[in-house]
């Protein structure tokens, strides 16, 4: 099953594409996609919306799942952040996917196995737990992160029906 | 010209049409577009995107303009309000539209006169300048009255080019 991992925002959306086997993981694609901070937001909008498109339609994944963002103490940040959301949500839903919604302490607990684990440590984890992946920056990694969060839930979920 | 005014919500989105000729305005359209609280998210965003096509498909706007949304002391309905709002926004991008935004204070100086107007002073004040309209309610009003404040700021920038 090919799983993708998205961790959404308006400037950067990481992203990152894994195959699960059973229990056996292994890294195809991770990467960033970049909206213009100079262009008016709703041709931001339209741009990731494009780049999502050409990423589910290059990589076909039979999954998905999506950060739960971060409620920033400020809301225009939290509002930007919920606007490029509800555009990674929306790409996965017309490509025909209910994308699975996890926190990031729930994804820190599945990768490192403690909730409250650096960001580092997670990388650290990402790099082993997909071996010979070249992680382009944080981004990619929490999203390679929140894939393997998935792939597992998935994995339990097939085993406690 | 044909002006689409919208006003964002996850379970409700209000609209409205007016066509403006100079500094004459009247109402073509008003309505909600609603989406079940049961469905998962992405659904509900989905479904809302559906909507809003079918929308500007029937009413070929030729402008539009959304409501900023209220930044909310409570950081989830931010966060919804921001997600449903990057929906609005991408469809009217996809229109091939640069949406006008306007801070509710704006619009209600623009309709009313004063930027503290209570919402029973916007609507009647809706209903005054778009005769014989009937509206569906408090978000279509606002709808309304955000293509109203669309309209007036259009036609300045034409007198002070």
């Amino acid at each position: 099953m090919i799983i993708l991992g998205l961790d959404p925002g308006l400037g950067t959306t990481g992203w990152g594409v894994i195959r699960a086997e059973g229990n056996r993981l292994s890294h195809l694609a991770n990467g960033r996609l970049k909206t213009d901070s100079a262009a008016p937001l709703a041709r931001r909008l339209a741009h990731l919306d494009t780049m999502l498109a050409a990423l589910i339609a290059d990589h076909g994944p039979q999954a998905a799942a999506v950060e739960e963002v971060f409620v920033n103490a400020n809301p225009q940040s939290t509002l930007k952040l919920g606007q490029a959301r509800g555009v990674v949500l929306l790409a996965v839903a017309r490509g025909g996917i209910d994308p699975g919604e996890y926190a990031a302490r729930l994804v820190k607990k599945a990768v490192v196995g403690v909730g409250n684990a650096e960001k580092a440590q997670v990388h650290a984890m990402v790099q082993r737990l997909l071996p010979g992946v070249k992680i382009d920056g944080p981004d990619a990694a929490d999203a390679l992160a929140v894939a393997i969060c998935h792939a597992h839930h998935l994995a339990s979920s097939r085993r406690m029906p």
